[in-house]
């Protein structure tokens, strides 16, 4: 299995327009990675997990996760994506903590934080988190259970990288330059596919 | 200089609506790549210019330019990306033949074909279009100034292929998978950036 969590630390955890994602905390940043995450030409992957951790106003924390295998009735576009994730947030508005539905479309959402998700993760996932200064991601020994870390556009707070620190998350690079969140994304799945085509 | 040329076989060559970018042949997808080929995190790609080849309905066929040493007011997402598009489209409207303008973004929009726009940089550039059984990506050897070819969710058809194979374009592959044409274009930069960092 591999998987993704992206730290959306402003996207909105309330109903947002969905002629503005950018106003609602940087949504079609979320949106972008959703896609790049998810989608093949023509196929959705079927062994990914994309999880959002939205942490902006006005009912934080909330983990959405997109399974590749289980996604139904969702487009690739950032406008359809966003107004999934509306309804998403719409429907699990007062969800208690640790409290989790899925909806329709099989996308689920829970009251939990970025911190217990990582945690949770760290018992059977081998955990990478991108940095300029890691290990090349083609030096890198990846098992079965994989689990990408991102930030959004304002990167990983240092709070947050003494915690993933305490998880022994390991620091990979894609190289000298800092691309978006959703090109990371693609990236880090075009390397493994490119590893797992040569074994 | 790096560029890339999307054939995108559908998209409107008429204003559209904002709300159905996928309505609009797939505008989304033209949108997606433009935003793979020329944004990095914070910060525009200056050395690189991305045409989208419309030839939808209905005043076909336009190139649209964006160029990343000019653009100015143009933001990442999906719909920011399409309503300049869509101005650029209502300015343009009815140009003739090789008649081109230039928008206060610095979009640039032109009566000209795909098939034009390929034969004019062939004669200076060292041309790719993807395809699964090209020469494998890392082991292709790079000129100053490439230029990728890429389809859009239809693929190019083989009357293109044949045009391609008259032009010398160089068939690459990025590996077995059938990736979004937009993943197409981040891949490239990606492969691209790795090799100048390497030189």
């Amino acid at each position: 299995m591999r998987e993704f969590i992206l730290k959306a630390s402003k996207a909105f955890t309330k109903m947002f327009r969905l002629n503005d994602l950018p106003g609602a905390g940087r949504m079609d940043l979320v949106c972008r990675c959703v896609t790049n995450a998810l989608w093949l030409s023509h196929a959705l992957r079927r062994d990914i997990i994309f999880h959002a951790a939205l942490e902006g106003p006005d009912r934080p924390p909330k983990i959405l996760s997109f399974d590749g295998e289980k996604l139904v009735g969702v487009s690739l576009d950032e406008r359809n994506i966003a107004s999934n994730i509306c309804i998403a947030l719409e429907k699990g508005y007062n969800l208690r903590s640790n409290e989790e539905i899925e909806l329709p479309s099989r996308i689920k959402i829970a009251k939990k934080s970025f911190e217990q998700l990582v945690k949770e993760k760290s018992k059977t996932t081998q955990l990478f988190y991108l940095h300029p200064k890691g290990k090349d991601i083609r030096k890198v020994e990846f098992t079965q259970n994989v689990c990408f870390i991102l930030g959004d556009h304002l990167g990983l707070p240092s709070a947050t990288e003494k915690l993933l620190k305490r998880f022994n998350v390991q620091k990979i690079s894609l190289g000298k330059i800092e691309y978006l969140a959703s090109n990371c994304v693609a990236i880090c799945n075009y390397e493994l596919d490119r590893i797992l085509e040569l074994s």
